[in-house]
């Protein structure tokens, strides 16, 4: 498995089912979202908007793409059908065969730009590690099928064992009947 | 990581919190539930007898548990506190240093004897394939911190790439405060 065989497996659409564990108040959330993902070229110019918005990094950009998500969340018990949707654009930078950099122009815990480092272990798990602040997020992306991909988070504090909260979803591609 | 190090740090009690995902209804069951792990001897009257109930396995009986649990469920309505608990014994069978045999005298999915093959993945995550008769479980379990476990779980049919449902559980540690 390879960066861009992973992005080009998860491009599509999905349908999604999120719980969050906030671990010290041992409180559920579930949200169910769609997500879109598309691989955009590297000439796109939102794409090379965002790599000369950054300092320059060691690696080759390759296979950028664009998320947008849409979600329903149970989270506000004012307001539980509030829906919440944005997207981002995303550019890999390789700078090995299994490790690089993740850009991204707009973070899923805080509304500002992150460097990730990603890794792809030898059981073609994609993992990612971001620093937002005081606490670290780790994710771990899988396919258990062709159409259908688990994705684990860890937010945690970075000075140590201080685990924040845990989430899990499991992605299912919507299939297009009329295809 | 060996599975005699994996299981001696899990030794202990556990707060978990499981989340459960029905992929093809989009429900969603939230569980929690304490657990108790107790490493025993290779001597224990119990192991042996499970033992010699099944036929004979090539590898070496190693590092033996007890794993006892208790919980509260949603997915009753009508009983919305409903508590189940159980236990079980479970005894790793080693075939090379990563790589094994788990006999459970009493299975998770179904109330029967399983036989699991494990694996320890080059990251130290714990892996767990079980046929229950039309379906195999696959579970991973990793630690997040020394007192922090998760574990994820998907059920699928035997034959293909029917996915039947998926779990996601964050398990912290009870620390005893008295010392």
């Amino acid at each position: 498995m390879t960066i861009e065989s992973f992005l080009l497996k998860s491009e599509g659409e999905w349908k999604s089912m999120r719980s969050g564990h906030s671990l010290a108040f041992q409180q559920f959330e579930e949200v169910i979202s769609q997500i879109k993902i598309t691989i955009l070229k590297l000439t796109n110019s939102k794409v090379s908007a965002l790599l000369s918005s950054i300092p320059l990094q060691t690696g080759i950009p390759t296979t950028p793409f664009r998320m947008a998500w849409n979600a329903e969340s149970d989270w506000e018990p004012d307001d539980p059908n509030q829906v919440s949707s944005g997207e981002c654009i995303l550019i890999p930078i390789k700078q090995s065969e299994s490790n690089g950099l993740l850009i991204r122009s707009v973070g899923y815990a805080e509304s500002e730009q992150a460097i990730s480092k990603y890794k792809l272990l030898n059981d073609d798990t994609f993992t990612l590690s971001t620093e937002y602040g005081q606490s670290v997020a780790e994710e771990r992306i899988w396919f258990i099928s062709p159409n259908v991909r688990c994705r684990s988070s860890v937010l945690k504090t970075i000075s140590g064992n201080g685990i924040l909260q845990t989430s899990f979803s499991s992605e299912v591609r919507k299939l297009d009947l009329n295809g």
